[in-house]
């Protein structure tokens, strides 16, 4: 049977969605064929709104509408949290955290061709007055320990009276003993505190 | 934090389409954010492409980008396929069906507010020239049995000399006779063949 040009066409254009193989990029693709005329407007409406409108800050880098996102605005700049990129910015948000951050926009990997160069340090570096603590919060992997060392490493010589700190490394809550890996215990052992 | 209005409106589009809930809505509207404005813009034209240039066949009612479908201009039209949607139609495809096939829109669903008017009986009436088996392939539920019923019923008096059949129902290939439900067993059973 012919297939239709303008359905592989949208498809094709699902498919670039994370985590959409091509059974579910045709499933998409075939309820906005089904779909009235209003709804897909409206969906490419959204789409060329959201190009338009949104941002990064440029201050922290994170999203917004505006020039300079309202958390940098309103919040306490005296505590920065240094993230790798936005979506880490959630997470922490739920713990409560009331300072501002700094996304750098990656961390430094060679591997993937990323030098410290194409992070955004300089920016930070242009935002520590009144700055008391820097939470260098990167992953705990090699890429974003290689980044918090350099960037612990940089502003402890341009910044000595600033607390640098990261999050602590241990065992997650709600896990067990028996089936934790021996990376993560050798840490939460090494890092052991007082009860 | 300040929600971004243009993210969610996007985030909002996505959890229209099939299956898809808040978290991966919101997912596949960041990955748009981070998209360049090439692949954007291709979204949406693919988008518009679909809703202007995608019909319905006049005849058959399956999709395409004709007035009437290559199927139908080119396949045996003596033998006509009849289903509900247009989805059921690339399963059928894969046996290696040769004749042309009739859209219906639906089945016949009173539950769902439904007639029998509402569905494209009588552009089936219309096109049963030198139609020789009409097969009646709508789901084997009660709306499908149901309106297979009232099609049988209706073509054998208006078309006395044309074939109607309906695929077998029973065993599916692969299953084990343990799990079989009883409504399919029976009917199995009720249907069996010489070996």
């Amino acid at each position: 049977m012919k297939p239709i040009k303008s359905i592989e066409r949208l498809t094709a254009a699902f498919r670039k969605l994370p985590g959409v193989g091509p059974k579910t990029a045709w499933r998409y693709a075939m309820s906005l064929v089904d779909a009235d005329d209003e709804t897909a407007r409206e969906f490419c409406d959204a789409i060329l709104s959201v190009k338009r409108e949104v941002h990064r800050c440029i201050k922290c880098g994170n999203y917004t509408e505006d020039e300079i996102c309202e958390t940098c605005l309103t919040r306490d700049n005296s505590v920065i949290c240094v993230v790798a990129y936005p979506k880490d910015i959630p997470p922490i948000e739920k713990t409560g955290f009331g300072g501002v951050y700094h996304v750098l926009g990656g961390t430094f990997s060679p591997r993937e061709g990323r030098g410290i160069d194409d992070l955004r340090v300089a920016e930070l570096v242009e935002r520590m007055k009144g700055v008391k603590e820097l939470i260098i919060a990167t992953n705990p992997d090699l890429e974003g320990e290689a980044t918090a060392l350099y960037i612990a490493t940089k502003f402890r010589k341009l910044y000595p009276d600033v607390k640098i700190t990261r999050p602590a490394q241990g065992i997650s809550v709600g896990s067990e003993m028996e089936f934790m890996d021996e990376a993560t215990l050798t840490r939460a052992f090494s890092s052991r505190r007082e009860m």
